[in-house]
């Protein structure tokens, strides 16, 4: 994984995407906003087939998670919280820090 | 949005994914990555659309954003970078930290 040098809290993110957004988000709805996010996981999945360089990649992936934060607010989910409750303990399936599930190879 | 009383800095977390996961995730690659990604992306849009409760929901998005993770650390791309260089000084189209673009409505 590259190494960035800056830091960002995922609750942060989710509160500027909130600041930047939720006035237009409210409005859309939860449906509505998911037909965005679907736009840009499409438009990541066009940078990874095309192999685009790393910094359309990078503004892919930043767009995705965009709306991924800006759906979690729509829905009024906590980001921060649902991958601490999910993985901060360690792999769901099997506990493990280190995954040695047999599924999802 | 939910507040959330923990903390989880997007570095951390795909790190997290990175030690838990990336010895099947180099393996099985991006575009079957990718596929992991769309399942649980399918299954968010179930708990949406079924207006489950507030537990599945927060698992199906941490779902969502781990397999975000893992896609990115198999394409070298780290999130927070990618999200403080895009939205971090502001809305990508306008600019501002509260947006007034007239498109994405």
């Amino acid at each position: 994984m590259a190494q960035g040098t800056r830091r960002m809290d995922l609750g942060d993110f989710q509160q500027l995407i909130e600041k930047m957004y939720s006035h237009k988000d409210r409005e859309r709805g939860a449906a509505g906003t998911f037909l965005w996010l679907m736009e840009e996981v499409g438009e990541l999945a066009a940078v990874i087939g095309e192999r685009a360089d790393e910094a359309s990649k990078q503004d892919e992936f930043a767009d995705v998670l965009a709306w991924l934060a800006t759906l979690a607010n729509v829905e009024g989910v906590d980001l921060s919280d649902a991958v601490q409750a999910k993985y901060g303990r360690g792999c769901p399936g099997c506990g493990g820090m280190v995954c040695v599930c047999d599924a999802k190879p």
